[in-house]
């Protein structure tokens, strides 16, 4: 199997010894508090799960400095966005070299992980802008990931952590949410060795069917590792267990047996674009995978981004055998009329929009609540038949 | 593949629309509370995780009784031992129609679950010790399971539940811990539909792996599922990271590709011998297993149950077709040194001890602790490195 990202085993931050997480648990009683911001408690959930493998907490200012720069720590290590603990007032733990870090997600705000304080530096306004200039390639306000970036505040607590639950995505997403040594480890099960990732938080219809399809045949791989990304339903979400039930259908009837595993994640999207496709590559890469599938605008948002700048970027900004992983390159698939297969839509360029069997997402919702079935070219029908009972209950 | 218990398809009690979880956690807020005791618990995990398929809540009084009588529900539901809610008082809860079932085992005690109060009914002395005697084959109060059974109060609340979380399982074990849910749905991933279940809580020596080769070349099976039973540590046990390891490795090294499943579960030691294994079998054909091993006094205390009672209550008690698994009849397993191969001891009448390669588990421990490799054949050198690791770390 590929190796994880920077060392040789994954060394992810819970705290699996049922011992120490019971001391851990007693000594945060004790310690002062600090409330995560949802992008710090995100990060600590993926240290935690050794998907951010081999990091062991948060960066300090030179790092987060030097990897937005230049995408390599101050020790140099390849890392593609920094990971921090960002808060507006740190008054309450300065001082402290143990400090409780709280869910902002979880009713009770909970401890998510305790954190050894190695530092407590403040960034100037102008470092702030620059980091985010270069993570976001903008500094456009109305652009989500800078707004967010931006507002968390100035001052970074850097430092290993220890992390003890995994917020509320084990509780909310019990049978999808996986940790990359989980994922890691089933693998290693199933004996696979070159295995594809494809990033969703969507139900799949037939073009993501056949995108997997052409990224496992491409690239000879053993099995493709569906990653949903979990987080709070947002409105007009399909819920978790609805896209669920329609992504099982469509693997036990039309993939072959043992060659997809069905997961899900828990982090807050940056809409980062190429950066974040790089991220996303090198999380992958920790669970175990060869190959992310890349398609337009992966990550992005808006037009902030060209349509391949997520796979551009590999080749500009992640030097030779930086990582492991490699991404298959592609683009937006649709089931085309005059070929009678799914294609990726860069290999017809003869192809007009009427060539193509393309519903918008409004149309489908419509057509799905009125009882209509859609084009078995666009949607399998036992997929489209599971996302029906949930929009005709919604309709009522 | 096999299909769970009693209907078509799992219905597990936890609540997977994040929507109507969210409004059940508020209801629970102004609904009267009943702290559970660690039985009744436990048998909400069941419920919940789908294992305790195709039961809706907790039994009623007839129900229990007749369960405990003739291992049928009134409906004519097959099953081996009552599912009870049983409190000592339960005055607060009297007239209500909902009511928050609290979690004795987590901090602060969590709404585990929302029950929908059927009946509240008292259970006489007499008939306790009628249901212990059915249940354990003994009245004695020195057996744990009766001890347990007889101190968890005399009234019974019935009627279904609606599960919130899995306790302290999924953060306790968030890389083991899966309900039957997952294990079916990962089953159906990986094509297998003749799978033998294997339950231990404890790491897995020579004895034991080939024990698990052996039912999986018997029934020619697709997979083997490692189930662990998972639990608060009690003193002299070996942490679960630690059994955990030792488990994957021996996988990794001695197993075929794609041939076992490394899992837990969480529910509490009944010691119910011949009753407990029926329903071991139950909800191991929950999760989508179609043979589970039943060895020498599966799941029996001290001297109450014969060698075998647990296998042969399967025809004694279980009327064909009432279950779709069937058990694999197993002996204790060694390596003999007349044959050099490991082999069940009943298949081998004329050994002595001394022909077998047998070592107790205090002189493991203390070769172990002393870095003594163990004989290669009572155990893999590289899961005894693994426990040694640990032993020698306790020893310091």
């Amino acid at each position: 199997m590929i190796k994880p990202h920077g060392s040789d085993a994954l060394d992810p931050r819970f705290v699996y010894d049922t011992e120490r997480h019971h001391a851990l648990m007693k000594e945060a009683e004790s310690l002062p508090s600090l409330l995560l911001n949802s992008a710090a408690a995100a990060n600590a959930v993926m240290l935690g799960a050794g998907y951010f493998n081999p990091l062991k907490g948060y960066m300090n200012k030179a790092d987060a400095l030097s990897v937005a720069a230049k995408l390599h720590t101050t020790a140099g290590l390849f890392w593609p966005v920094p990971v921090l603990n960002l808060t507006t007032d740190a008054a309450a733990v300065r001082g402290a070299t143990r400090i409780a870090l709280r869910d902002p997600n979880v009713e009770g705000n909970p401890v998510l992980a305790i954190q050894t304080v190695e530092a407590i530096e403040e960034f100037s306004e102008a470092e702030i802008s620059q980091m985010a200039e270069k993570i976001f390639r903008t500094l456009d306000p109305k652009h989500p990931g800078v707004a967010t970036f931006t507002s968390l505040g100035r001052v970074a607590i850097s430092g290993p952590i220890e992390v003890l639950n995994f917020s509320y995505f084990q509780q909310d997403f019990p049978d999808t949410f996986r940790t990359a040594v989980e994922i890691r480890n089933e693998m290693a099960e199933r004996g696979w060795n070159t295995v594809v990732a494809f990033q969703t938080r969507n139900p799949m219809h037939r073009a993501h069917e056949e995108l997997c399809k052409m990224a496992r045949d491409a690239v000879k791989a053993d099995g493709v590792l569906i990653h949903m990304l979990l987080g709070k339903l947002k409105a007009g979400d399909i819920p978790a267990h609805v896209r669920d039930a329609a992504i099982r259908k469509m693997v036990e009837l039309y993939f072959p047996a043992n060659t997809v595993m069905i997961t899900g994640y828990g982090f807050d999207m940056l809409y980062a674009g190429p950066r974040e496709a790089v991220l996303h590559a090198v999380f992958r890469q920790n669970c175990g995978c060869t190959h992310l599938i890349v398609g337009r605008d992966h990550a992005g948002v808006g037009s902030y981004y060209g349509a391949f700048d997520a796979q551009t970027v590999f080749d500009e900004e992640v030097p030779a055998g930086a990582l492991g992983i490699q991404i298959f390159r592609a683009d937006n698939t649709a089931y085309s009329k005059k070929l009678n297969r799914v294609v990726m839509m860069r290999d017809a360029p003869d192809h007009s929009d009427e060539d193509f069997v393309q519903l918008s997402g409004t149309k489908v919702r419509e057509m799905l609540a009125a009882g209509k079935d859609l084009p078995v070219e666009f949607a399998r029908p036992e997929v489209a038949r599971i996302l029906m009972g949930y929009y005709q209950s919604e309709a009522k």
